[in-house]
């Protein structure tokens, strides 16, 4: 029953990444802690970027310098 | 001075639904723990059914298989 | 399929009283959105009056300003 | 390498309040706890006043209360 | 710059399993959407059984129900 | 009311270093967003460093290693 959050930027994962990721992580639960896949919990949030910061600027900034 | 964090799917609660869960998870924690109503907080999170993982798959996908 | 995150401060919770919130909070989920409590997560987390500040105070400094 | 994430009700914070948000904090774990702010990562959240409660009741109600 | 908090009750799981689990989420998400290891933050929490809970009950008692 | 969750390695941060923390994003949020202190929650949590994980490697192994 393991409860996985994944936080991301929002800047086009599509629905096929995001299947992959809530697959590939719940299959690694399994291989590695024996959890059990049907209450292994996957959330994904997207934030967009003017909201997620890193080396004290905004990604929206980031991006716009090149990074 | 508790917090708590709600997570649901994106799947139409509607605001009186939402009021409804913050009163009663606010008064459970006045009557366990006797916790001040005044300073518990109280956050819904709604979530896509894309972004939302259990059994390896999307909900999304879940509920196309009827689950 | 909810998740939710009751975060308290570490002030003496028994395993009792934690247990009723357990309950409380996956019967409301059901009662209100008609969740399945099998699939409910409930996660409480305890955290040091040294690391929780409210009021620009920790809660271990403002306990022994009798707040 | 710290993880800060800043909940807020969504009422109108601007790109460069979010941007001053981000910047204040990389520097305040800077100062205090010598972190280096191009492995700090800021995550703001901005909530509907629905889905946010205190005192038992949302934001949105407390609002139209005048609080 | 991704964050994943990996969340699971505290039943032993070992300082090679927890490192497998970095590395794997870690991998997953360069694969999956291209994003930088260096400024991946993986966070796993382990929390005592009392205090996690799913179908009403703490998972402390699902054990002594063989569940 | 904002919520202000910070996550760090524990590595020795000192009472006096966090109430600075609670202090210092607190009075950040008002100086900002005119936020009221005294509904602003800051909770630190300190997280073993097995199980932080940046790089694809736990930070125990990355201290080792120098980094």
């Amino acid at each position: 029953m393991p409860y996985v959050n994944i936080r991301i930027t929002r800047e086009g994962a599509t629905a096929e990444q995001k299947a992959t990721l809530i697959q590939g992580v719940t299959q690694l639960l399994a291989d590695v802690l024996n959890k059990n896949p049907e209450t292994t919990v996957v959330v994904i949030d997207e934030v967009d970027t003017d909201n997620w910061g890193i080396g004290g600027k905004s990604v929206t900034v980031r991006r716009k310098q090149g990074k």
